[in-house]
């Protein structure tokens, strides 16, 4: 490469090679693991953002090897959702990760994942019951089906990865409970991290899904955020009810209807009504012009009186 | 212990440690990979037979560490079945997995396993299709929730041992059939090894369920072999119907109605008719007395015309 172009690029960090296959993979991370060395792992589906990077950086402090998945999974959107249009830039995704300190990212194709093809996979790991039937898991929104194509992904990219530690973010809440009870159930020998929520300056959650808005929505979508900080606030001062009560006015200044809007125990996802000694999430999940968005905030026993 | 008693016993071989509790299971594994050994494991319901003692004599003659479980899965049990009276001898289960050549036996209780109780558990790796639903899995039968059962327990036996190699026999052929579709659809980094099914000197198939025969059903079992050889040589003869009617007349002759006997496709587990270019099961299961046994003959292309 010409030095002239490399001074000019402010992203001058050389990519992390990309693997194509699951043969590659495991060779690399065997080669790290005879060394004695810690992989760390996180896995996403591209069009990194903030959020994203936070889990890489997080990585690459904690552990030796740090592996990036980049992988639109099919298998976690229902018939209706966005799998077609879903953002992707390869080519930005890989020099953020590399720049936030990915040493390897294993971006295959749909046929690498599922050789059988997608809608011929047979086994399934499936998180049954609360965790997966409530919220986005309820058959009027995403349905079960969602999670099941979360747990049998990660379940697969954790038999191919091996990592020491994986990590996700608490922006998907639900889906980070899921995954720390498939571990859990499974005996999955790896420890989950669960990250705080990167938001932009005026709070939107950071998500690959904001792409989408266009600037008036964009605009409408910090409602989101204001409604589960005006959440948090009612809780402390008047309980659940009023927290809630707050919120939903929040979002109807900005002409949102929400999907839901719940206080759930934040392990059990059991709806709460009441101030508890344990953590309580309060979860929104709604249609903002093209994209459906989610956020929630995580009440800590301590915030509450 | 004193040396005469030693030299009294024909069994004087140390037995090998019993772990039970996952977390010493792990320590032990871990420090045996990182001295760089490969892990044998050879997953029992205990009361050993010749059978399982082939499945630990090939692991030790494979693998640095040989590991044995020993545990009645409860989930793989429906509820007319024979939980309860399932045969046990742990003293004499782990003296001749010693002797085989098992380096240590995982014998945890079953709250070990499942610490919300064994009707608790939320989550489960689950082989959908044609390959859990026939044979075995059929609703009539032991149905779908019996592989259920054993693959989430098979799949969290190998996130705790984390195995190079496991070993089944091929008495279970439809299970294995199943472990290993599991293995492939969730790459779990493992090599299945199926070994033949060892018999009894009359040809009965080794089970820890023959325990439950009486002479008289212990002599008519006999014929379940005799009816797959039956088959192997009428389907070589004249074609897979004429294997099936002389099985059939075996089994009519010992007073035996089968619960099935069928010819199926070795890996899809497919209805088999005619012969074809690839290995082809006979299965058959039958109540004999007190005993649900089952057997099968596997029949490759080249035995057949």
């Amino acid at each position: 490469m010409n030095s002239n172009l490399l001074a000019d690029n402010p992203r001058s960090t050389v990519a992390a090679p990309v693997l194509r296959t699951k043969a590659e993979l495991r060779a690399a991370v065997a080669e790290a693991k005879r060394e004695g060395r810690t992989v760390g792992f996180v896995p996403t589906m591209g069009y990194l953002h903030e959020g994203h990077l936070s889990l890489i950086r997080a990585a690459r402090a904690e552990c030796d090897l740090v592996v990036m998945s980049l992988f639109v999974n099919p298998t976690q959107f229902g018939a209706g959702e966005d799998l077609d249009r879903y953002p992707r830039d390869e080519e930005r995704d890989l020099q953020l990760a590399s720049e936030a300190g990915a040493d390897l990212v294993f971006a295959p194709e749909v046929e690498e994942v599922y050789p059988d093809g997608h809608k011929g996979i047979a086994t399934y790991v499936e998180v049954t019951g609360q965790l997966t039937g409530v919220l986005d898991g309820d058959p009027s929104r995403r349905g079960p089906e969602h999670f099941r194509g979360v747990t049998t992904v990660v379940a697969k990219l954790f038999n191919l990865v091996d990592p020491d530690v994986a990590y996700f973010g608490q922006k998907d809440a639900q889906q980070a409970v899921v995954i720390r009870r498939m571990v859990r159930d499974l005996d999955f020998p790896v420890r989950i991290e669960v990250l705080p929520t990167v938001r932009e300056p005026d709070g939107l959650a950071m998500s690959s899904r904001n792409a989408y808005l266009g600037e008036e929505d964009r605009q409408r979508a910090t409602a989101l955020n204001r409604a589960l900080q005006a959440a948090e606030r009612g809780a402390r001062e008047g309980g659940i009810g009023v927290g809630l009560e707050a919120a939903r006015r929040e979002l109807a200044l900005a002409g949102i209807e929400p999907e839901y809007l719940e206080a759930r125990d934040a392990e059990t996802l059991e709806r709460v009504d009441a101030l508890e000694e344990r953590p309580i999430l309060v979860l929104v999940a709604a249609q903002v012009g093209p994209a459906r968005l989610i956020d929630n905030v995580l009440i800590h026993p301590t915030n509450v009186k």
